[in-house]
């Protein structure tokens, strides 16, 4: 049983905090009963492997926690009929959520773009709720990735569901502060009042366009 | 300059917090800018109404905060094409969330059934994003509504794109543990992974429902 804070496992935990150490030591950390999966470097749980204090010195979770995994990032390629590419959104509970919802509706990779939250911060590993093991994510800029590029915009003319799909598709998202790729064609969510969030239209336009796709095979 | 703690508005604020104080004085707060709306029962403004460090402390940001507005709550009638029943959502995120897609895509109140957490606690209204101002939820049991019931149903065998659109329309989600009102239709979202939680699965019903309704008129 660990009984000091200068266990080296523990201040690796403590570093993972840190978006520079996840780049440097290509690990990442998941709290939780629920979060923690098979796979791990290693694992720590409260009262076993560890003194309970001295595991919620280092949890991210103001009401402490009872188990924290260390893990190796995965990168995915680029690759499927369809893929959520993110242009600079940067909140990581966004980025989680569409990690989650990318793999729920359509088993979908996300791929970062430059200026994304980190999808191995602690925030975006909670919020992706296990989807980040099952569908990790990839990094690309947006002209390295091949197929049709559509952005969702709430100023497009034309509507999601009139989109003429094509294989593979790539489903562009921005800030909530809006700027976007240029040059890619926009489609917007009929909406009634404008204050959707990135993670929601994410979700609608992954829904309308695997299930589409889903019936056209 | 509020200067004491024990000014009787800070006093409110913090009591404010609780579910039964909430309820007792038919009150609610709002913190931070982008939420603090017009038609306050007054505002405090740091720094020019209240010493910061008082502010702060009755603040439920870990940050604290620059403006905490105190407003009276308003329910709704439980009325309109299209309704939201939330069958124990016991999570405050979610029912914000829940209440931010509703008004967003369909103009709909969302209703709270019995053991569905508090729509005035501080993280519902900072996840609603402003729409619990423009749209006030409403307070039933199921039994109280009107109109054809339906239930979103991981389970259910015919899909949500099947459903075939009456009006009154009620959309009724459960806990993610699944139990929901007996007696009502299922319809599923198709997914690939079984992990959209409760406000996802919303955000999907409220589009396809309501894109559909408005396409009928």
């Amino acid at each position: 049983m660990i009984t000091s804070a200068d266990n080296e496992k523990l201040k690796t935990i403590r570093k993972l905090q840190q978006k520079r150490w996840r780049a440097k030591l290509g690990l990442f950390t998941a709290e939780g009963e629920d979060l923690v999966a098979p796979g791990a470097e290693y694992i720590l749980r409260s009262g076993i492997d560890v003194e309970p204090d001295l595991l919620d010195a280092v949890s991210t979770l103001g009401s402490g926690t009872r188990v924290i995994g260390v893990y190796k990032q995965r990168w995915a390629e680029p690759s499927g009929d369809l893929l959520v590419y993110l242009h600079g959104v940067e909140d990581p509970g966004n980025v989680g959520t569409i990690i989650r919802s990318a793999h729920a509706l359509a088993d979908a990779t996300v791929v970062l773009g430059p200026g994304s939250a980190d999808p191995y911060s602690p925030k975006a590993v909670r919020a992706s709720m296990g989807s980040i093991f099952a569908r990790p994510p990839a990094r690309a800029t947006i002209d390295e990735l091949d197929g049709h590029k559509v952005a969702l915009d709430s100023g497009a003319d034309r509507e999601l569901r009139g989109l003429e799909l094509a294989r593979p598709l790539v489903l562009v998202l921005g800030s909530e502060r809006g700027d976007l790729p240029e040059g890619v064609e926009g489609v917007r969510i009929p909406v009634h009042a404008d204050s959707l969030n990135v993670a929601m239209a994410a979700t609608v336009a992954l829904y309308e366009t695997a299930l589409r796709m889903a019936r056209d095979d």
